[in-house]
């Protein structure tokens, strides 16, 4: 009869190093070292320097197109470390995803359409993922594209503490379509403030889309809240819609920053105080000026992974009405 | 060398007998006779009363309360006729889903709760389902849930239709809460109609919850969207705030007719001019009046299995812009 | 390098919680915590209501109907604890199910049936039972339906001491028809008594069916052995055939009391001592009076819990012999 | 547009191949080429001589020892020819078991056993059998161990046809032990006879194991029925215990007759007039005579495969009452 | 009762249209249409134009890195593309692979190393693949690592018929490592040539690595056979190698022209008369020259999915002697 | 609360228990008792003697033909153990597999034949084994069948340390065909030695086969290195070859010695030193003799298997450089 002991490791795929690196200093903890290359011809590998044999796993991906590659090849340098973890008789392996890509793919809007998000799922059950840690998905729903725990962590509370510490006042939070109204509401009850929502239409068959606002935004500090920014033309011209309505001070906020093609000439035009993001993606350094804020889910990942390796409640992190 | 051919067999659960017999007098074909009974105990029992052996079978059944069970004697139902099928070689079983039981828990909202409609599709699997025919799901992602296809059909058109046939003029779409808004507002296009929202707030912290309007509702003829009516507690609330607003003739539409609890009398009370409901859930006759209209879904459904048996696209059943 | 420790957790589901509280006694454990309740709509609702990370969680209900619902309510209470315990990370979960609903639905005894108790055994799978905890199925080759561990204990012991206790003499176990032959064999063998069976038959094409008794009976004390009793109509048959075979007293046990429909009449109106019958099913007290006795098998699965959680030998509760 | 075609293809494995030949002669089939080896090292291979894309192949095996092999040499032989038809892209495999190897352990008895007989139906699903048609399973509930489709047969009409024919009167049908008491009772059925069971039982702690007889058995025709002669340890026990009773004639009837070890000598030096089996497994004809007669189950098994390639049902080949 | 009949569908990926074209020109087919599109932020979509119910479909990808994306965006590509014909219902998806990336991560040369073939493939079956057409994969033993069909062509025939129209004389094929002495032999007796294998060594621990030659090569027409040329790194030393040994003529061929990085310099500087690959992976024109020559699979594959349409032997397509 | 802990419990099959002896001594463990017979049928039968609940299983078995039974009847044995241990609840059950049977039948050489080596690698999963340890597989690829952890050990380093130790020089390592160059080449890389390779042709089409070497081999010790001995037929025909070539002394060397038909006379009458084979398969006594040497790879078992139980790196024993 020997005592079963347990180790607890993390790992960084290549594609958020810095976060991982920050979860690993709250955690006390080093990040292990694990050979990752691409090869010439595209080909990732992945080789774990040292035993992991038995070991409680963490790797620390962000599913984002990054300097080093796609999105595909983060997806996939994920799925190769797993395998390799799986296939090194590690204990369990929990995916920490700092931002699941695909995650909009998440139904058929139209006939013929792959539904991506899970896709993606069923490619993380397969390679042997036994848990995952995510924040901020385009849907809770995805949650149920798994069979194994999903920790869903959001980052709301940390965008309302942002704001309040600020000290806005008169806040209205305004959600860019109606698909993202919920987490809207949610912010704004955060904030003690009021929810405006706005949905874009057509007036006529041979005319320009317009986008409408419902609720009262006339003079107030208003906050655009979205799960991504991508190209950022929804935000901008969101934000065009408010000044239009007469829209106080205009501030965004959204937890994962893809900040694809033209986002930073649209975001830099933009009639904005601030655009504050978190760091799931990695937003460069040279990008991050007065405009652009980052803060850190490092803390809330932290306690998290912390959570899972320690048996304790993942809920009790927040005020369960902020899970979304 | 001999050909293939193949046959085409409906059957009906016992949840919604008339939909699957509409269902069924509009394709032209007959209902096919099985044995379906409740032991004492509470057990089910199925058997088809015919060879099924290589056959296209198509299970019609609302996964809802009926008077003669509960929404889980209603599933498992379906799921031993899906069972006996399958040993029975059946070529294909198409489940027919009218109502989605559990769609509503569709992700975890607090730590430690089910997803339970994700359970229902792991069970669908397991008993060897090769398809789902369904219609106006919670959400659209619950497609996701599955790894078979899922032709997932929508009533808003209809109701555009029923709405439009009546004369509404002036009309403002309401979504009862932030959730629904997405539906809300293909309704609204449909009818190319305005967008106001619900969504409930407690002034402070021993204060009653109150429901805030956003939007334009003011003396316009308003129409409450919802995909389900259960207790029909938030439809009675957000008429009564529409009132309180002023708006003018207030209709609700809503996919599936639970009518549970307290449903008919908070209807019956309520100041409202319509409540259209589709069939999905059989509506008792006795209740059915000059403020609830009961819309049949069953073209649509016809078409669809129509389509899935004959091999054409269910997609050009409609705009795809409708699909949710 | 940290201690791996581990915690067991009671739950409950709500169709036999007087057993599920005695078997927690009998460890000196308390049964944890869990919001269940069911929407007006007839829907099922389960919460944890603390951490069950890393827990090895027992779950106990009886898959019956019971006052609040039917046996299908309670098997799907049952998969959506387990399905909101293996998403909130539970180590293990073993479900003790004390009766095993459609368990007779074991084969096809005609074409196109289903064989719902292996659909059963797939959903538990499904759902993500990791073992399961049972008594007296009423085939054994149930067991070979999951590719889990099931810990199949037997009750037929605990009958045989009672009736050693009551000090009867001359018994002859009586199998209520030939498929329960080889229990009421064991049964006889544990009281040293003989064994009788008996048969239906119908003479002639339009006579009735009439029930055969082989072995011998006459003025001997008769014990009538089932696995369940449900409508009671064999039972009643039996009792009459014995008693016209002069018989002497009779008396019937069963581990799994579903007394659906006419039983408690059939059973009253019976010329029978006493009926002894298990708690694996709740019997209300008002019905529990001098011919309906209630033995509880709540040590026995309290012994089984306890071998499963501290892996000690659950063969070593039984002579292996009793093993069904 | 092509139109869809479909071929029928029967195989055989070495271990029965008469039996297959017969089933082919009957369809009007030919029994289709492939080369099945074993090295000397005992590794079996298994190569089609011809394409079977497409084609719906039917493979005729007993799974059980041969001269050319063991049982296991058997199973594994089906499970290779399984294997390369379907990477050979075969349209379906259908496994004709016209004896199931391992069917008696179906059950745990004692404490850390195996089942293999769910083992066999998890490797035979794994390997990708479509469909199992087979033959008297020491258990119906066998079928529940799979998940595809079973077409259980009995060959129990063709021994009532047999007793039939030579004209027995008074008979009664003796089950050789109580767990074959459920099939005794369906021949004596068939036959319109009476029927009876044998147990066996230990007067005493240090005396021998007797055998007793419920039912009357003096002076009649007596016929035992078993699913398997394996040693015939119990039909010679049997055939004494009768013959003890007084019993008249004494016949015996099994589907499968594995005629193990001592098996032949035995049954030569019984006090019986006629041993009937089925030719699921092959009996030498040096060991056919008078006593121990052959009858075909062919006839059985090819409408059964007729039924399944052409889509009519199963289940009318025989009286329901009769599938086991 | 209809007759069921089938429909070709034949769909290109974006990583090598032009070959996919090439096999439809043979087939008499058109490629149908498909939206493919990669986003800003890097997600791939794919939607097929028309209806894909009920058809076979062949999709058609070359998993390498093209002008468009990495090896990674080309996989996540067909999986999208599979994934949405699965959710539309099409009858078969056959994945036409022309280069299976990560073949050479077939097995662990090291510890805690992927096998990233194995997770490609269980992706694909995951994703809903039903059968896999593939040519030159690094080796045979991944057919493998599916349960689904996997048609294996070869192009080795294809060169040697190149080479024997171009009138060698007394060749050697010489394999450029130990690992692919098979193939080389392959291409040697279609040759009817001499076969010689080179290996690396290093004479001392701190001197460099040389390449060993074992056959003889002096004065021979030598063609170097391989089945990917990637970065031309080792097919560089090889030719230096065969040079030092006085070989004749160097030819080099193989099926997979990756052209990874240095390897046109490498290949252009070498002493070679000429370089023969196929078009498994698209060589832009800009490098065909009289030293890279290509040759199509298109009639290869062509004939293969013919062949699985049309459910006629692939075997007889070629020699079975030169399966790999 | 309580502290969780481990046992090591190893188990032997039938087929190699003085291996698994040997193992269990240097681990200074005791082999573990469990019944294991063989009916007179044929089938197999298991059953361990004390509780395994909760403990970690290695179950040594050599999947070859043994005086006992056939390679067929020792799989199957070892399935059995497995399934019995899984339903007995063990912790984890690893499958000791000393020589893989049928894994050279690991991809279609030619069509419609069976991938064997990958149907054992899913029956294995099947039947609910968690990791397998073996040694020197035909080809390492064989890894990737599975998807759980393989610890692939190889015997090449105790070969070289026995070469050494008799003091051989001037060696050269011979492989007997093309497909096993890469592991020949491994050996003569430990043996600081040189390389010679044999492939067999046909110089006409009536002529008879002969056997070519390349690689100079004239004068120098030489080495067949293989992995299976089987009929060793290839082995003298090499010897053979090789004698002809003028090759100084000969050895072979091969971890798996089947020895199976002429193998004993083919080499007794072979021109060769010395035969050294692993134990993995168990070579009676009486053939062991002074051409004949068995030298042990029980201590390279022990320490994997140790390695697995106390979780420290398998990789660690060797050299990575020498990981097939």
């Amino acid at each position: 009869m020997t005592q079963v002991t347990k180790d607890i490791m993390l790992f960084s795929g290549r594609s958020n190093p810095k976060l991982a690196a920050d979860i690993a200093a709250i955690l006390n903890l080093k990040l292990r070292e694990i050979t990752t290359k691409t090869f010439a011809n595209g080909e990732i590998y992945a080789r774990y320097k040292e035993s992991v044999r038995g070991a409680d796993l963490f790797i620390i991906q962000s599913v984002a197109s990054y300097p080093g590659g796609s999105v595909n090849d983060a997806l996939m340098e994920l799925l190769i470390m797993v395998d390799a973890a799986k296939r090194a008789s590690a204990h369990s392996i929990t995916a920490v995803i700092t931002n699941f890509g695909y995650s909009r793919q998440d139904k058929k809007s139209a006939a013929r359409e792959p539904i991506t998000g899970k896709l993606v799922a069923d490619m993380l059950a397969v390679s042997g993922v036994d848990r995952v840690i995510t924040i901020d998905l385009h849907q809770g729903q995805i949650q149920g594209f798994f069979d194994i725990p999903v920790n869903h962590m959001t980052a709301l509370p940390i965008f309302a503490n942002y704001f309040n510490d600020i000290g806005l006042t008169d806040v209205c939070v305004v959600s860019p379509d109606v698909g993202r109204a919920k987490a809207a509401k949610k912010l704004a009850d955060l904030l003690k403030g009021d929810l405006a929502i706005m949905h874009k239409s057509r007036p006529a068959h041979n005319e320009a889309e317009i986008t409408n606002v419902i609720g009262k935004v006339r003079g107030r500090t208003c906050i655009i809240n979205d799960d991504i920014i991508d190209t950022a033309g929804s935000i901008a011209s969101g934000i065009s819609a408010l000044e239009a309505q007469g829209a106080g001070d205009i501030y965004v906020c959204a937890t994962h920053a893809l900040f694809s093609g033209p986002a930073y000439e649209r975001l830099n035009n933009a009639n904005v105080k601030s655009i504050v993001v978190g760091d799931t993606v990695p937003v460069p350094p040279e990008h991050q000026n007065d405009k652009i804020k980052v803060v850190s889910v490092a803390p809330l990942l932290a306690q998290a992974i912390n959570s899972v390796f320690n048996n304790t409640s993942v809920s009790e992190l927040f005020d369960p009405e902020f899970a979304i």
